[in-house]
């Protein structure tokens, strides 16, 4: 149809996870949270007006804004909120990056950035990871010279990798273009290295946070980033004027109130995900070791398309990426412990029926 | 900031009406519903299980589309839904409105369409209405004949004015450019001027439909598209994966399936409208025939700018359009029968005070 525009008509979309049809299942497959929302969230649901629907909210989603701004000890002016990180993705493409320009990533990482890049007609330099799927920030750096940005996601997307926030100061202070870190995971990560608190310093970092992951509520659609303030101004004028709905904006601040629910389900997190990347080793898998809410395995006895498939006949959904370097490996995202003993006695049953 | 394209750096933001704090204060400036969304809303929320949210929600919206297809009598693979109609309009540029190309449109007319293009980089040829607002679709036409496409609301943001469905088709018989009809008020009109039924005849056809009117839920931010499947498809691929939160899902799908609730208010505000257009004509307004859920008026009285702020100081807020064509004009949604009342009562002591 040549009304669409050609590249358009190219694209290949970004594939998430499949999302299976209720039923008895086990679902590990997109990195939800084990564990519901706080009950705040469900107490400002049930509180929250219907009624007050039929006006617009608010356009800036100030409340939310100033207490994130508060929790993260940033000001106000430095913090974006949006429809899903997604959101935020699309917008830093279209304020900051001219088309046939170049962003340079590790590989593997998060595949939405590609598809981002495509659909702005942006160019991608990948930089292969390290052997044992650690950053070549070296290489990385060379690549961004080339570039306009680089894009991490730390701790990474799929390996469960994280990079010191040292590191991301060095390559900060080396680098003109945009540094944009997707720290999607770093609730997750132990001891927290955050490249938040470097905003102030370096005018060319832009952080992005998320509630879909750490707060539980993928379903919610509310990222957040923090930049310079002059970033945070072009996002907002490239935003459409009521990106975030009402409830959401609501929900999201009733999260962000609780974080000692925050902390108690993160640390249950990972603990599941410590003793089960054990059980992994032990259940002839090599496992990447992981400092967010899923891990990266590769089984030993059985090619990982076959393990994929045979889990999911059994209704077990985990992630399975038929691509360059991935497709000997699995990312299981950590469910609860009940979900992890289910998954670990049918991996060994597998074992058992492979070998 | 160099990192920042220029082009947003001096982008003219859209300007939303203002929102002002609480309080008592009669709000007639967004054309927002009168009346609270359908009891069935407020249902749907109070039985939303807010533990679902740790999960993504659908990404394709299909409950949605598909109760969207039955009750407008089309295809699923026709219907899009969006993250309000500002989201469905920022993805058809994405999709198919190529940079440095032109679109057509009347003047004057909703002025986010101006906004989008400036964002993408498309120039806006406007066509002047006649004196009487109506729509010069013959000289539209020819504007069109140099764009790539013809945005048209109807019935028209601020106008009210509606266009006969025979006229939309009109255009498309000889028009092979895209055409945009945005019936984000066509609820209110009557008789029902729908360009909907066309989309299977005309190809490059995309009619625009939102919640945030005739639904009541402006706060929910749920916007809807029906085109050719191609379009449908196209918008889909360009779509944040998942753009559309599970609560706005589940609220628009519970005012959809309240069509009895729907009748009624929009009949209402109907008869309010049309009572209080008399009204303001008798108090010395000069207004244009609305069949929208706002009336556009110029008092013969006074500047519309000196009234507009004699009305905010009473903390009731309309809409002034600083712009050509609209700054001698105001634009008042049409709320209750209450706020009409007060809203014309204000504005006879207003016309005693100027006179």
């Amino acid at each position: 149809m040549a009304m669409i525009k050609k590249h358009i008509r190219e694209l290949v979309s970004y594939v998430p996870g499949e999302q299976p049809e209720a039923g008895s299942v086990v679902k590990l497959n997109q990195n939800e949270n084990a564990y519901p929302p706080s009950p705040r969230v469900i107490e400002a649901m049930r509180e929250f007006d219907g009624r007050l629907l039929r006006q617009y909210p608010d356009s800036a989603s100030r409340e939310l804004r100033s207490a994130l701004a508060s929790v993260y000890g940033v000001k106000e002016s430095q913090v974006f909120c949006g429809n899903g990180s997604d959101e935020i993705i699309s917008l830093l493409f279209k304020a900051c990056l001219d088309e046939n320009s170049k962003i340079a990533m590790p590989y593997p990482t998060y595949s939405l950035y590609k598809t981002a890049a495509d659909m702005h007609r942006v160019a991608c330099e990948f930089v292969p990871a390290n052997g044992d799927f650690t950053v070549d920030t070296d290489r990385l750096l060379r690549a961004g010279e080339q570039a306009q940005a680089i894009f991490l996601v730390n701790p990474n997307n799929p390996t469960g990798l994280v990079l010191p926030v040292e590191t991301i100061e060095a390559l900060l202070k080396n680098y003109r273009g945009l540094v944009v870190i997707d720290e999607a995971y770093m609730d997750f990560a132990e001891p927290d290295q955050s490249a938040v608190r470097l905003i102030d310093a370096y005018a060319n970092l832009m952080v992005l946070r998320t509630f879909s992951k750490s707060y539980a509520l993928g379903g919610a659609r509310v990222g957040y980033a923090f930049a310079d303030d002059r970033f945070i101004a072009a996002l907002d004028k490239c935003k459409d004027s009521y990106n975030l709905n009402g409830m959401s904006q609501r929900i999201a601040l009733a999260a962000l109130h609780d974080q000692a629910y925050l902390r108690t389900i993160v640390n249950r997190i990972r603990q599941t995900r410590d003793r089960f990347a054990g059980q992994l080793e032990r259940c002839g898998f090599e496992v990447i070791p992981s400092q967010a809410n899923f891990v990266l395995c590769r089984p030993r006895f059985a090619h990982a398309e076959a393990l994929y498939r045979r889990l999911l006949q059994q209704r077990i959904y985990v992630r399975y990426f038929p691509v360059p370097r991935l497709d000997d490996w699995l990312r299981i995202s950590i469910g609860t412990e009940e979900e992890m003993e289910i998954m670990i006695n049918s991996l060994t049953s597998a074992r058992a029926a492979f070998m």
